[in-house]
């Protein structure tokens, strides 16, 4: 039985059809279904999800793997929430190459941007709460016309925001947001802007209210240099970049700190005192966040007028099929989109 | 009772008499007292030292804390055995001011400096196994012509060593080495040399092996770019410089991996495939380290004729005198210092 509260379905995008999304999207039906009725942390429902998918395929890929999961196809979201108890609910998108697991198919990247484009459509009008993707080939797709630098820009452009949209990392022990992404270490030094800064602190201060139920969100705010430059004796750039940007969110009333040491602020105790790190590149996010990692960080897209979250990992081809991959981060980030969106559905519960 | 196998005792320092480091040896005595006899990780003893510090600011210090610590005076280090049962013995190196806890006083920074010189000069006349450093305040040092950048290459200077010191930090969990160290991230990419990676990756493939008792050590060799460069298209100095780096130790013969992305480099599982890990930044390797330790990591300077270790914290100023600080990390130090000690007294026991 459900009641109001009862979050939406999420759409769940088929990912790259060689990698290890497929089996992910079953390991997941199975876990979620055996824990269905379960409260969750925020003490909502677990979450119920469609597939964006083809059907066949999935079913070929249980069959393969000696699962007995039936496949149930839906002709809306809407079905899905009454046919998860029994069965794993498939909005088809067809492929257009059959899939073999570790050999990645240009033929089929119409089928994986339709699987996204759908998703994000559905979610736009309401149909489901959210969206969660599983990996993709940027390679494959590029090999057919795909033009943007990943997932989330993609996401950005269908959802036609006009600032670029933000990337959190979140595990149960921390939340990573870098202001700088993938480019280089060279250029992300030349990139580094007070503007980029405070634009990126602003949009995680308000998703951390907004989705995350965080009243008054505390931010950690990372310097850039060893020890955070030590006075300027080891680079000006926090001094003259990070530093004004902590001055600016605070002044727009995030209760920002920083610039901090990097290297001691991540330990349990510095992790106590805030609810997410702002970092000035990669690996300075991702380094403390997959080292204290045991069961899979979430990757949370901030910015968009959807719920958008995917598991931290990639499409894995080299276990592809196998059905050794863990869904623990698909898992994750499966019920953290399901508590964004229960969130979202009522502010301030 | 002695036995052969029973190590030189080793040299501790007095640090900035201003910081917490008196009140870490009074406690790293209280400790290591308690736990005589008691057989350490590779089956020696438990390590014995000798305080190279002021034995009246000793004692005052020791009352100031309510703690009573017998303090005797030694006229050397072979008398610093029989002493440590019942007393912590000190070889006197007489301050020339007051010890105020937390205002550190230039006056004193001769002090400071002959107790380094005279641990260095005991190790390498092999009357103390090894040299164990109290934190220092450079600024401090500074103040009275101290013109080094640090501990470590002041250690180098009085152990005639022309190549710089290598620098490890390590944990129960993770050994890592910078190869640039404190400067800023700008300058770390400018100095970042094919040269410098092999020459600190042999270094630390050395210590491994005679200090570490590792017969064939492992190294993971960090990328400097997110996803190691991802094939040049986030930078190509890991193609161009870490590269060549990685294969060159490889051709001298040591198990050398990479460049590996550092995000998923120290996760649990990851990190069971190696010895230690050869960064190539300072936050890079220090952010793993401290963000896993929880007791303390170990500062270790290789590359010297010396053992030589440290706690990896600082002078503490804000809480010294109080009796709080956490004598954890120079009890590491005290152990892993001894531990190589014996490793080098009794090489492949």
């Amino acid at each position: 039985m459900q009641d109001d509260s009862s979050p939406l379905p999420l759409a769940l995008t088929v990912g790259d059809p060689a990698g290890i999304g497929g089996e992910l999207t079953l390991a997941a039906w199975q876990a979620l279904r055996a824990g269905m009725g379960e409260a969750t942390r925020i003490g909502g429902r677990s979450p119920v999800f469609v597939a964006l998918d083809d059907p066949d395929r999935l079913d070929a890929l249980a069959l393969s793997l000696g699962r007995a999961i039936p496949i149930e196809v839906v002709e809306s979201p809407a079905a899905a929430t009454a046919v998860f108890a029994r069965a794993l609910p498939v909005l088809p998108i067809p492929l257009t190459a059959r899939t073999v697991p570790g050999t990645p198919d240009p033929a089929n990247a119409p089928a994986v941007l339709s699987s996204i484009e759908t998703a994000v459509r559905l979610a736009r009008a309401g149909q489901v709460g959210g969206v969660v993707t599983n990996p993709i080939s940027k390679a494959t797709l590029y090999q057919s016309g795909f033009r943007f630098p990943g997932h989330t820009e993609y996401l950005g452009a269908l959802c036609d925001v006009a600032e670029a949209p933000v990337m959190m990392l979140a595990s149960p022990e921390l939340r990573v947001v870098p202001v700088t992404i993938h480019v280089s270490l060279r250029r992300a030094l030349a990139e580094l802007t007070t503007e980029e800064i405070v634009r990126t602190g602003l949009a995680l201060a308000r998703a951390l209210r907004e989705d995350f139920g965080v009243a008054r969100p505390r931010l950690a705010v990372a310097g850039l240099n060893p020890h955070a430059g030590e006075s300027g004796s080891m680079g000006e750039e926090d001094e003259q970049i990070v530093a004004p940007a902590v001055a600016a969110l605070r002044q727009a009333g995030v209760e920002a700190r920083g610039p901090l040491p990097s290297d001691t602020m991540f330990t349990p105790r510095a992790r106590a005192g805030y609810d997410a790190a702002l970092c000035m590149y990669h690996d300075q996010a991702l380094i403390p966040l997959k080292t204290l990692d045991m069961d899979g960080g979430v990757n949370v897209t901030l910015g968009l007028p959807i719920v958008r979250t995917s598991p931290d990992h990639g499409t894995a081809f080299d276990i592809a099929g196998t059905g050794r991959a863990d869904p623990g981060s698909l898992l994750a980030a499966l019920r953290m989109a399901n508590e964004m969106a229960t969130r979202r559905a009522h502010p301030g519960a």
